[in-house]
């Protein structure tokens, strides 16, 4: 019996939020943690992240960064340092309390962020322009306590990769912010296939860059943000080094993260009403062998030798040779969100070729079985391009240009991103956000003589206004 | 000026302890964090947890197995559940008892294993023995409060791996239990250049194997484990599956983990009194290339060129084009412990060839500029088998074995590990221990006529006896 899982998943027109949990559960990616608000990633979701890691791993080592490990427990007095920290996260920390079976002198906070535990660090190990560049990654668990809390996007413990990188000058923090702004959009094009609208936030010698994708549903996910923090951060951490005049100085310094909300991205964006679909470059399978009328000698055999062939080329391949129906299988690989289907039977034996079944498009080929390799990663990539693409749509026909406030409005309930003018006051914003929740996600400096279309005064900006993960 | 850095580190013949954390400090692969008992993994010493992390992590999904990551919050009530575990961590656990600005209505353990959390998962996703077997691992932070600590010995927080297997019977658990225990010895052996003793030991249908590493200063260190835990684990979790006669029965499991330990063992097994002795298949730094003259024209050059053929073909390999003095820079890569340091001088250019010289033995030798690739090659080889050979003439050297009591405890005192013959008696044995510190460390059972050497009772087993890390 063919079991049907697209009735088990929610309808993702009628209730996206319900669509998303049913996927991510359904398809075993995660699963809830037995304290409130934690995640379990699960095999599946977890081979999602490993190949996420690879990729970054590999990028930043090109650029010179090195690994290491700082502890999670960081001294209470620490977040204190910085007003700006105990405003961002006092509320939202776990405190460690009592330990070794006593209570701490001390409290002890689980890390937010490293960051003020890395600038610690960092003061004690840079001394001379000469220790210049210093170039750390983590990759780690980090804990931030939230009320509502969803697997992926918004858990009360999530892993990420937190980068810092010291520098001499404030060009080269800027490029190091850029240059990592530039690895993450490759990542988020090359390997997730999800495209992006790109923020820019200047305050002086500092700037924020931030990476929003939009979701199936209209809501945006900011999806990896890189700083140049000037010498903000080597100010608050007293990172002092002398530069080539001898002179002592505070270095400059950037940071830059991405985190497993990385994975509901993926969902939100590719998935469908039948569940997942995995870009290949990013799909933990990517091309799925199913046997048909697999007790006729030599299918199996035909079929565990085209995987091997494959998986000798490269790819990421299984064989499901259970003893589910062939149609359960297709309904489980195609949940799962598997790109490519491959259907081999006695009489695709006979003539030499796969049946070959698309994900993203459902289309059906045959591939000649002697030449697979090569036919398969056409496929592959023309999967890989055509979901981008298909992406790419979502995403123009989600934005919605008006100069009318109440248009916006209707425009962004109904699941649009709204572009539009706007003044660039933070009070006129605050007024936005406080009336609608709608916020501005991503701004770009315009100068023209349009108007603000809230306030109406002369607009410096053009927005994009949306709600968000 | 040549740096002496010799001098700067303690001789280990004269305080062993202090030799060790002046090594691991000075050359950068570790620093102690803000909080007491918790140690920053610099990039060097990270950079070897990740070399052992990927060896191992390429093993384990060999044989089927899939990372996951399970939550570090554990309620307080899973820790209750076994009296094992309460009577094992309860004393050493960090507990959270604040989080988003509130107390909590239940205490959160952290982590100091993840085996509650992962059989409170396995019962929920194990049904059926189709679900079997079912096989994960995970790579994470653990916390285990310690009064005494040592950076990648004991402290308050450590990396590891901790896996486990689920199976439908005890000969399948039994079996992972031994096949892993197999990967841990040939990582000892082809990664780490460690030799060890093995240690068994039965409890009815359950069984541990530890892997005993002697370092030089004669004390034991358990460098990898192995349980078969029978039905106990799965009887303690409720994971009960439907056998193929349709029977509901509690499951089969074993688990095995390795830590940021080994990196410990690695120093205080090759280490000497330059510093570290890193063996080749570990080292971040397998070759490094040092400029002799290198203000004449092409030598530098020469050195890149090099690098570049010698990363081409997969060696990890850096040049030192620092301004500092040859002599200075071929000390701080001794005190590294790089297996292999190249000088490349007009000179050598001239002649076609390196100059190369062997971190183990100081050799030195000429290697052929036209077949670098290929005598590098062999020397790294030569080298990783050299360094082993050495480890277990030292392992052999530490042993003595004697019948007479006093002079156990005499020559564990000098550093040595003893070898005698024992009774078995528990009460025996915590008697040895309470006297002298003390105890069994690898026990093999050995039916002869020999008495206990403390009780003078018939013996039953041969034992090593000795001090521990």
């Amino acid at each position: 019996m063919a079991k049907d899982f697209v009735n088990e998943i929610t309808d993702m027109h009628e209730d996206f939020a319900q669509w998303y949990t049913d996927v991510v559960l359904k398809t075993e990616m995660v699963d809830y943690g037995p304290v409130k608000g934690t995640m379990v990633i699960r095999p599946y979701g977890y081979a999602v992240w490993e190949i996420i890691q690879r990729y970054f791993d590999n990028e930043f080592k090109k650029l010179g960064v090195q690994n290491a490990y700082f502890p999670m427990f960081i001294p209470e007095s620490f977040l204190k340092r910085e007003a700006e920290h105990v405003e961002g996260f006092a509320p939202e920390v776990a405190v460690v309390t009592h330990a070794g079976g006593q209570e701490l002198s001390e409290k002890l906070i689980i890390r937010p962020t490293s960051e003020t535990i890395i600038g610690e660090m960092f003061s004690k190990w840079i001394k001379s322009y000469r220790d210049l560049p210093y170039k750390v990654n983590q990759w780690c668990n980090v804990v931030r306590w939230e009320k509502t809390t969803r697997p992926f996007l918004r858990t009360s413990e999530f892993l990420w990769q937190e980068g810092h990188t010291v520098q001499p000058s404030n060009e080269d923090a800027e490029k190091d912010a850029q240059t990592m702004l530039e690895v993450y959009k490759n990542a988020l094009k090359n390997l997730l296939a999800i495209p992006k609208t790109e923020n820019e936030k200047f305050a002086g010698a500092v700037a924020t860059y931030s990476l929003e994708a939009i979701m199936k549903d209209g809501k945006c996910l900011q999806s990896g943000t890189t700083h140049n923090l000037g010498q903000n951060f080597c100010r608050a951490s007293n990172i002092k080094f002398l530069n080539k005049d001898e002179k002592l100085d505070y270095a400059f310094s950037s940071s830059w993260g991405v985190s497993t909300r990385l994975i509901g991205a993926l969902v939100m964006v590719h998935g469908d009403e039948r569940g997942l679909r995995m870009p290949p470059n990013v799909a933990p399978i990517q091309i799925v062998i199913i046997p048909i009328a697999s007790k006729v000698g030599g299918v199996v055999e035909k079929c565990n030798e085209v995987a091997d062939l494959l998986i000798s080329n490269g790819f990421r391949v299984k064989v499901d040779n259970s003893n589910n129906t062939p149609g359960w299988k297709f309904n489980e690989y195609e949940m799962k969100g598997v790109p490519l289907r491959l259907e081999i039977g006695p009489r695709d034996i006979e003539n030499g070729v796969a049946t070959a079944v698309r994900r993203d498009t459902h289309e059906k080929t045959q591939l000649n079985l002697k030449n697979i390799e090569n036919e398969v990663k056409a496929l592959l990539d023309n999967i890989q391009n055509n979901m981008y693409e298909q992406a790419e749509n979502n995403l123009k026909a989600a934005i919605v240009e008006t100069d009318d406030f109440d248009t916006l409005v209707n425009e962004i309930n109904a699941g649009k991103v709204a572009l539009a003018y706007h003044c660039g006051d933070s009070k006129c914003e605050t007024e936005i956000k406080d009336k609608t929740t709608i916020k501005t996600r991503v701004i770009q400096e315009y100068d023209t003589n349009h108007k603000c279309i809230y306030c109406g005064k002369k607009s410096k900006y053009r927005v994009y206004f949306g709600k968000q993960y």
